[in-house]
């Protein structure tokens, strides 16, 4: 095959990373090349890429790109502390993001060689690993997650988490895109995402490909949607997952866990373990993304509200770990997170990882 | 004074209905001139107008010029049942629309008189009383409501409660404004609303002209609001509420409602008795209007969505009456609204018309 499949995310091309412009989607497909770690950077922060998963990969290979940039300053590896802490602060709510760097900066600290190249080398097949890796452990993600979602059932999800989100498959969209490959026959009923209409956008897109019956909604109609009775369950992705199971997504994941709750309908949320962060122990110690109200107060360039309002955008919601239903990663299942359950899978984890 | 006062929601003038066409707010002030009934019928269609209490009065003008339609045709009074269904039909999930309605109708039913013209001038002095009475209505609605609101409260509301959606003053808006009129400082979060934004465009408007401090939200960011222990009371207005208590609303009502229960903080309904429907038992009797799907994949004529993607868009959702803190009308609060408290309400408010 030459060049990329359509839509795909991201790839690594002749010492540039290229990454699919998702603010122009689905109008317009159109790749970012980023060819310094600064570019990828950019791209993170202005959401070129999103997606907690995906942003772990483009950090990767900013790493790799830091690293080529350093062998042609000669400035040895002092630099990459830096870019790795500057790639950290390019969005704060995604453990994913951490996670990824983390693997980079053991590459480095481990390095023995001392020949320019090679470990720029070192860290291009890390990154391509973490891509690799990040692809399988969605489709494990949705193997596990499929047996959840009963034959006709109609779904609400919220974002994407799909494989826009991530290297590819997606993971609340991979358990979809498995249970309908088994054969079910599925309705997926999108919220549409305000302020930046990535469910309208990206995941409208996504299971239009796919052909799923979908149904685009307005933020706002969950709770018509569960009143009515048309909704046999929830599924989510997530950008962090508290020691004891709390989980920041997107805002607005918070109502819909609230609304499931109130109506008795299942919650999931679907995400690789590398969303864990024991280092946080519930909630409250995570950091939550505040971005600009122009994202609000215009839309495309226009101006919506009137002159002097101000707006307040936070980008991401908690759900506390008692509202969710069961958390579905490439490990398995885990009915009711919580701190046991959530250290078990970690474990599992890494003994898999052995 | 010459001519209307800036923002006017709508005016009589020189033989035509004035409405202020509230899609092109803020960006456009624009009068639509409605010289037929017809003209009013499709300007509540097309939402120029909104808001229960703003159509209502509108459509009081419309059979105003239904009569003078018929005047000119010498069609007697015979066509003005068939006027009255149409302008009944044209937003079916209020029930304003038919209470001033059925205050037309029984002006043209105990009709004595013969002259051309005088119907239509004994329609017109109805249809004035119904736009002043609105207006003084909603001053007691908020002399009311200002009771509930406490110095220093931070209040969220949804949609357009305003001046805009009623002749003048407005009802959850209303109680905000004379609780500032009172001397309390306030703080209004305000949900943006999709798919038309009456949030973002409207009710921001309103707020910036009282200079009451107003924060523009995405819908989506009321449960973190909440979580995050920044709102005291959400106030909103009402479109139905049916004899039980259980009140229809803008879309994203409901999960307020759920909301606030979850999190113990009072849910406030504002509205004239004229939205209570004794026709109507409870929740599941009203109809909720479905809207145009081209409202949410589209943004001020820009394709948002994917072609090819199916869209669902009721404009209306029910909160069960028992999520409902007091309900605030022109004859007093009723605290915790029930099918007895309702009829109490209805009964004095018919006494005090006496």
């Amino acid at each position: 095959m030459s060049g990329p499949e359509p839509l795909q995310t991201l790839y690594w091309k002749e010492d540039s990373l290229y990454l699919l412009d998702q603010r122009l989607l689905p109008g317009r497909i159109r790749y970012r090349q980023c060819r310094t770690s600064a570019d990828v950077g950019a791209a993170i922060r202005e959401m070129t890429v999103r997606g907690a998963p995906a942003i772990g990969v483009s950090a990767a290979f900013g790493m790799v790109l830091a690293a080529r940039e350093a062998d042609r300053a000669g400035t040895g590896t002092g630099g990459l502390k830096r870019t790795a802490a500057a790639l950290r602060g390019s969005r704060p709510t995604a453990v994913n993001l951490d996670w990824a760097l983390r693997r980079m900066e053991r590459i480095i600290e481990s390095f023995a060689g001392d020949a320019a190249g090679e470990l720029s080398a070192a860290l291009l097949e890390e990154a391509r690993s973490i891509l690799a890796e990040d692809i399988s452990t969605n489709r494990r993600i949705g193997a596990h997650g499929a047996a959840l979602i009963p034959d006709g059932a109609s779904i609400l999800t919220h974002c994407n988490a799909g494989a826009l989100a991530t290297a590819g498959y997606g993971t609340a969209l991979g358990v979809i895109r498995a249970a309908a490959a088994q054969g079910k026959e599925l309705r997926v009923y999108l919220d549409e995402t305000r302020p930046l209409l990535q469910g309208a956008r990206l995941t409208a897109l996504e299971l239009i490909q796919e052909q799923i019956p979908a149904v685009l909604v307005t933020d706002s109609c969950a709770g018509y949607l569960f009143s009515a009775g048309k909704i046999d369950l929830v599924i989510v992705g997530a950008d962090r997952i508290a020691a004891n199971g709390d989980t920041a997504n997107k805002i607005g994941t918070y109502i819909l866990a609230v609304l499931a709750g109130r109506h008795r309908i299942p919650f999931y949320v679907a995400a690789p373990c590398s969303t864990i962060d024991p280092n946080v122990e519930d909630g409250r110690g995570i950091a939550i993304e505040e971005r600009d109200p122009e994202e609000i107060t215009t839309f495309n360039g226009v101006r919506i509200a009137p002159a002097g309002i101000e707006a307040f955008n936070p980008a991401f919601d908690i759900t506390p770990a008692e509202l969710i239903s069961a958390l579905i990663t490439e490990c398995g299942l885990l009915h009711r997170p919580c701190r046991a359950g959530l250290e078990y899978l970690l474990a599992k984890g890494e003994k898999e990882d052995e």
